[in-house]
């Protein structure tokens, strides 16, 4: 059976995730806004800045008034005051942020003006319409559309619509992911371990990234290797968006939720020319999305990074659901072509990406040593300054 | 008077920062340690994986036992069980995850294993010691360190915890940092704009950021611009870490924070060599540390982004506080050069830097539409295609 490409596996996620989008949305005060996903389009209400101001601390004037004789001051305008229109022949004393009285086209920083003893002021430089003035509307018009629908919301996004006097936003509802851990071995941290068992990693991982995404994470613990518990939980799983869970899925022996979804819902097992996380599960349950990652930690990372981070987004609307890449050259040569397309854990070090020594996809560690993961195409070697795409582990975290 | 460059500026924040550290801890369930910083070393209480097991789904068996006879099959091991020793010239059937049993040194796959009518199994691919085998303490060794204390808590690190079987962290505590604006001009979103009037884009651009620094926020409000109100507003915030100011401070007429901080403290004004975001003030109040950053929202997000979060995460003890950064050829050409280091807004496109086209400081909106920074240095030009580096937005708003 050949392997599916990755861009193929991601675009039919895209558009399962297209086809059953989180369309809810509430309105939220910014403060909670953060990570969230806007629902509406985001328009100027108002122009920004609202009036022409002045960039610096100084003196506003009317070029063709400065013809070289020093002009009294007439009026001073602070930040936060209208000023009254300049009168002729004069200067205002004006300080940053405040807006230009009508008649004056440009200030002179104070540095670079001369206050005499009667308290006019002599302009030296040559002047310019313009100049250390911030125009109307630089930032925005009315009307402008700022921000698209399906913008997520970070600290830059929050300030630009404090700016335009938002004090709220529309933003779709919060995601209910069920997380569920699959493997009889797994114990969760805080209890002992008995023989033949590891601690589950990857319930920590994935809660805390979900969370990252804005989702509600519901905790659906760990699946026993038994069918009708195995079908309790689930039946259990009321009410949420999506079933993310890790470890192997099959049709095979002793694999319960293969078995338990093929009952009541549906199973499609993909191998995916990936590496670390051939196996991908997708389906459903009674109608809720399934989607199964495997259960190193190392492969639950990338999948869930590339494939599942996407497929979430897009279920809430968002446009640009790519994390951001940079070409940099390998620090490493790759003599052996593989059939899957690797993401190996790098570092960055004097601009070339070097590899964590182990990068077997039990091994987490790598991904807490690495800056990103670098991206070895299918069926290709690569020297060593050879470049290839980098993906900041920033990038896909958050 | 000379301007301060940007490495020096850092190095006396950082150093100031050093001298200040937020050393208190408490521990903290993994659910609540995202974005924390650890307080502690994470020693490596157990080796992990604890016992080799098996990488694949199919047979274990000893090497040597393998001269090109059938094997019987004289033990199941499901991942979560202990297995019994290798019987002499026996297989033993193996799902991935489980621990290989004593005496076993292989493991075969099953698409690579003929199972015989007598139940017998055949291995027909030349094997070798070893293969899909995980080794016992692959990922570490008992006593090994794995997070150093002063690293930034993330998804991965916490599962890493998690995998160890920790439950709960010790972390530093949460700084309380206040957030102040200065300027009669600003009102809150939400509130009717007066003539001269903006909004305050800051307060929630900050708050959002220093959440996501762990930060407990503490809103300190508008300052009015009265001198007895500033005192006031000031004596009010006891007990935090940091008072974070934005909008101008100077030691001019009408700026009553720098009087309040010069008569109760100290101040001093840098004049730094960054574009955007010259003025910067350091000082305290009443020995609590303050840092003003300049007004102008372009301004506030460079002047956070490379100097106040460092500065705010190695007071937690966090040792790599930079950014990571890559080299990125300028998609635009760079004709004159500047006294100031400047840091543009840019987006890939094609891999190369583009400019959004209003760099102005009162823009905030090239930040929403820029993937990251580009630092064009002090006193030199760029040619389109020369290497800059480039700041990813994701590496500095987390």
């Amino acid at each position: 059976m050949s392997l599916l490409p990755v861009e193929e596996a991601l675009a039919r996620l895209l558009a399962q995730a297209a086809a059953t989008p989180i369309g809810e949305c509430e309105i939220v005060p910014l403060a909670d806004a953060d990570g969230r996903v806007l629902a509406e389009a985001l328009i100027a209400s108002l122009d920004l800045p609202p009036w022409p101001n002045s960039a610096m601390d100084g003196y506003a004037l009317c070029l063709a008034d400065c013809m070289g004789e020093p002009l009294s001051v007439s009026q001073r305008i602070l930040a936060g005051q209208a000023p009254g229109p300049l009168q002729p022949r004069t200067c205002a004393r004006i300080f940053t942020g405040a807006p230009l009285p009508p008649g004056a086209d440009c200030v002179e920083m104070q540095e670079n003006a001369e206050v005499l003893a009667d308290g006019r002021v002599r302009f030296g430089e040559p002047l310019r319409a313009g100049q250390n003035v911030r125009p109307q509307g630089q930032e925005t018009r009315v009307g402008e559309l700022v921000l698209a629908a399906g913008t997520r919301l970070g600290p830059v996004e929050l300030g630009l619509a404090a700016s335009l006097g938002r004090a709220e936003l529309a933003v779709r509802r919060r995601p209910r992911v069920a997380v569920l851990s699959t493997g009889d071995e797994l114990v969760e941290p805080g209890l002992p371990l008995g023989p033949g068992q590891i601690y589950n990693s990857n319930r920590s991982l994935l809660c805390a990234w979900l969370r990252r995404l804005g989702c509600t994470v519901v905790d659906g613990g760990i699946l026993a290797d038994d069918l009708q518990r195995t079908r309790d939980a689930l039946a259990a799983l009321a009410d949420v968006d999506l079933i993310l869970s890790t470890g192997g899925v099959s049709v095979g022996e002793a694999d319960f939720l293969g078995q338990v979804l093929q009952e009541d819902g549906e199973l499609t097992l993909w191998k995916l020319a990936i590496k670390p996380g051939k196996p991908l599960t997708c389906g459903h349950y009674r109608g809720v999305p399934v989607i199964g990652l495997p259960g190193n930690p190392a492969s639950t990372l990338v999948t869930f990074g590339l494939l599942a981070r996407p497929y979430l987004l897009r279920r809430l609307g968002v446009l640009d659901v790519e994390p951001l890449a940079v070409q940099v050259p390998a620090g490493f040569a790759w003599s052996k072509a593989g059939k899957r397309r690797e993401y190996l854990r790098a570092r960055l070090e004097g601009g070339r990406a070097v590899l964590y020594p182990n990068q077997s996809s039990g091994v987490l560690r790598s991904a807490a040593w690495a800056d990103g993961l670098v991206e070895v195409l299918e069926d290709r070697t690569y020297a060593e300054g050879e470049l290839l795409r980098f993906i900041p582990l920033s990038e896909l975290l958050g």
